[in-house]
């Protein structure tokens, strides 16, 4: 199967209690798109200025990414933020964003881009989400992310645009707060009545659930005892996640892959904070991660007892 | 086996944003008690006043709690705690605490709570666990519960209690807390340096880990639609994990019966805090208790997946 996804490329300056970086290749989309590389093609839709050069698409090449229809805007520069986290490696904190090419981005996707059979919408503005996946028509399973500034200032094109995806990934206080419920249960299955199938609530440090119409399906986070980096851990997640889903069968994988898919989303953010940016996940292996795979599955490893 | 519990016992008035309830029966050696009731023999050790009657008696002894060592003291009254929360169910916001009788307490185990071979010491001043820690030679299996007051005025002692202990159940910020270290994973791993030979850190809403010198274990909490009054949830959670753990030989109890111990904990907790008080958990039924404790098996689940 194939597996396109949609944007943001950026440059990163991060400091973090633990070391400090400048202009390190980041993004949604490229953070998704390594995760993803480990399972299937992938194909890589953003915009970048004429800062992005060889030593970028090195890295994504590296990993089997395919970038064609990364849009090279000419005398642009590329998506740049900088931030900063305290030892609440939970919440970032902007110092720093400029748009450049990314402000101006209309994505025009190529006929093999449109025609991958798994969609990832990565977090942009909702309209344009739906745009892209409008341009997809074969597209059978299609996912997105969104964020508290959008369910703020753009809630009613968030909802029309979840209208049109399979899953959404989101963290859980976004949730709570697009659906205006505090309770998560109910909160995601509101989100499910607005059209999706599956709800992915990331828990940060804690883990993430699944929530779909028959099921839940917990699942803690991969204890780590170095994290030196949180900026992407959500996107590895979701292409962990729909990467080794879009190798089952995308659309019509069972409840048994959606379930594994956590777990290999789950290992692929534990894996990105271990170091700054994309170092720890561009030398990577699939046998590393096949096992943080097994550690996972024996730390949940839990027993029926016979009736009391 | 047999399970002594010394702890507060009190009247609570508790206001949440579902409902409010005054002068409740509760306190963390009633919540303990009674969760641990469906799996082994409990003896509750506290100080009750006058007020405290045949009323309170009779919902501990409809679970088979056994309640000669609380003490009565005469011309006195109960503890009596006012409280309340917001719609962030895991922060409690004291508006009243009286201590009365539990200000004076000096803890005097019977011979028959002091033979007890598993030992919870629910959270009161750490000198005081220490020195029933110290009554109670017999007891093979000893945990307590702690809290941020104790590590900010009493943290020494603390320290010198949780080195006579074999387990320690906290929340999650006090493990970081009280061993000034931000990472969870290193602060257990330095918890259990100063003794014990687990840890288990509760996280809230979101489950609980396990840390032990070989292994880690995560379990989810029970996701609930309705969380009415979350006062007790922790005591719920020690009860029925100890509860269960000394029905399996206590000290002797393996891994695997550990796992299931944080299971059956999760349970009672998730049944305490969906009504106000001990509602809901003076109603309860085992097959209630193995339905969700199946549940949890099946929203944990997790498969290994061949090498790839």
């Amino acid at each position: 199967m194939s597996l396109t996804v949609v944007g943001s490329i950026a440059f990163d300056t991060v400091r973090t209690p633990f070391g400090e970086r400048e202009r390190m290749l980041g993004g949604s989309a490229t953070h998704f798109s390594l995760a993803a590389s480990f399972f299937d093609e992938v194909r890589m839709v953003g915009p970048v200025g004429e800062d992005f050069g060889d030593e970028e698409y090195a890295v994504l090449h590296a990993r089997g990414v395919n970038t064609d229809d990364i849009e090279r805007v000419s005398g642009g520069e590329t998506f740049f933020w900088r931030g900063h986290y305290e030892y609440d490696l939970n919440t970032a904190h902007t110092d720093e964003t400029r748009l450049n090419v990314f402000g101006e981005f209309q994505p025009k996707l190529s006929e093999a881009s449109r025609a991958a059979e798994t969609l990832f919408l990565a977090n942009i503005q909702p309209d344009l989400q739906r745009e892209v996946r409008e341009q997809c028509e074969g597209a059978r399973l299609a996912g997105l992310d969104s964020m508290n500034l959008w369910i703020e200032i753009a809630r009613d094109a968030l909802v029309r645009t979840i209208g049109g995806v399979d899953l959404v990934f989101m963290n859980d206080a976004e949730i709570r707060m697009l659906c205006k419920e505090p309770n998560l249960v109910r909160a995601a299955r509101q989100l499910m009545d607005m059209g999706p199938r599956a709800v992915v609530a990331k828990q940060g440090e804690y883990g993430a659930r699944l929530f779909t119409r028959e099921s839940i399906f917990s699942l803690p986070a991969y204890p780590l005892e170095t994290v030196n980096d949180p900026t992407g851990a959500g996107d590895s997640f979701a292409g962990g996640f729909l990467g080794y889903l879009s190798s089952q069968g995308g659309a019509d994988a069972d409840d048994e892959a959606m379930r594994r898919a956590m777990a290999y989303g789950s290992v692929l953010a534990s894996f990105n904070v271990e170091e700054f940016g994309t170092e720890r996940v561009r030398r990577l292996t699939r046998d590393e991660i096949e096992g943080r795979y097994g550690e996972l599955v024996e730390m949940t490893r839990l027993e029926a007892v016979a009736a009391a």
